[in-house]
C-alpha cells in the first residue's frame, strides 16, 4: 500500500471532524461521500429524520445540501488563510423524500480561479453554489441555491 | 380554575406532538412559545446547536423559522380538512447567532380569508410567510421567506 492509499481521504477527514464542527448535522447522520477541489457529495439517512408520515423533514434536506458550501471550499482553497460562511440559501422542494438522500454540488474551474483571486485581493469573495438532492431512485427531491462567502481568518 | 384554564394551550399541544411529528426539531429543542390564529412564536436553545465557534448552525435557524409555516396553519385553519406543506424557503443570514433565538411570523386577516376561501374552492392554496429570527439581545440574526401550501387531506 502506498503512502497515499494509507492516508485518510478528505471526505474521511470531514466526517471525523463533523461531530465537533457541526454536531447537529453529525447527529442527523450527515456524511461526506466524496470531497475534492470543486466537488462534493453528501448523504443523510431517512432513519431518524422522517416525520410521522415517513417523509424526510425539510430541515434535514436543507442541512445535507448546505454543508456542501462548507466542504467544497475546504477541499478547494487554502484553509490556513480562508474559511467559508453561508449568507443566504434558498431551497425548493420538488417531491417528498422517503428514502436516504444524497446531495451534490460543483464549482467550475473558472469560478474557483475568480474566488481565489478576489479573496486574495480583498480578504473575501462571495460565490454561489447550486446543489441537487436526490432520493434512492435518483429522483430530484429538492434543489438549493446558496450564496456563500470565502473569508480571510481574523477578518 | 375555569375549564378553559385547565386545558392545555395550543402551543403546549404543539410541543407535546413535536417529538412524534418532527423528531429532528424536537431533538434540537425547538418549542412553540405562542400559537394562535395568524401568529406563532418559537424558540430554540444554543446549547447543543452551535458549531465549534459557538455560533448556531444554519440548519437550526432554518428549522426554528420553518416550523412556523406548519404551526400557524394548524392554529388557524380546519385541521380535519387541511394540512400545510412547505414548497420553497429562502433564509438570509444577517449576523452570527450566539444565544438562544426566537422566531416569529404572522398571517394577516386578509390573507387568512383568502387562503381559507381558495383552499375551500380548489382543495389547495399557496401562501407566503415571512419570519424574523432574533437573538437574546433582540437583534435580527436571520430572516426567512417561505412559500407554503394549505392542502386538503387525501389530495
Amino acid at each position: 500500500m502506498s503512502q497515499e492509499d494509507s492516508q485518510p481521504s478528505f471526505a474521511e477527514m470531514i466526517n471525523a471532524a463533523l461531530e465537533h464542527t457541526i454536531p447537529v448535522a453529525h447527529k442527523m447522520g450527515v456524511t461526506a461521500l466524496e470531497a475534492r477541489p470543486g466537488y462534493a457529495r453528501t448523504r443523510v439517512p431517512i432513519e431518524g429524520n422522517g416525520n410521522h408520515f415517513g417523509v424526510m423533514y425539510a430541515g434535514v434536506l436543507f442541512t445535507v445540501a448546505e454543508v456542501l458550501g462548507g466542504i467544497i471550499p475546504m477541499a478547494t482553497f487554502d484553509n490556513s488563510r480562508f474559511y467559508p460562511l453561508v449568507k443566504d440559501l434558498q431551497i425548493t422542494f420538488k417531491r417528498a423524500a422517503k428514502t436516504d438522500v444524497e446531495a451534490e454540488a460543483k464549482l467550475d474551474e473558472e469560478s474557483i480561479a475568480r474566488i481565489a483571486s478576489a479573496a486574495d485581493a480583498n480578504g473575501k469573495a462571495d460565490f454561489t453554489l447550486d446543489a441537487a438532492i436526490t432520493d434512492a431512485a435518483g429522483e430530484v427531491v429538492a434543489t438549493t441555491h446558496g450564496i456563500y462567502q470565502l473569508r480571510a481568518h481574523g477578518r
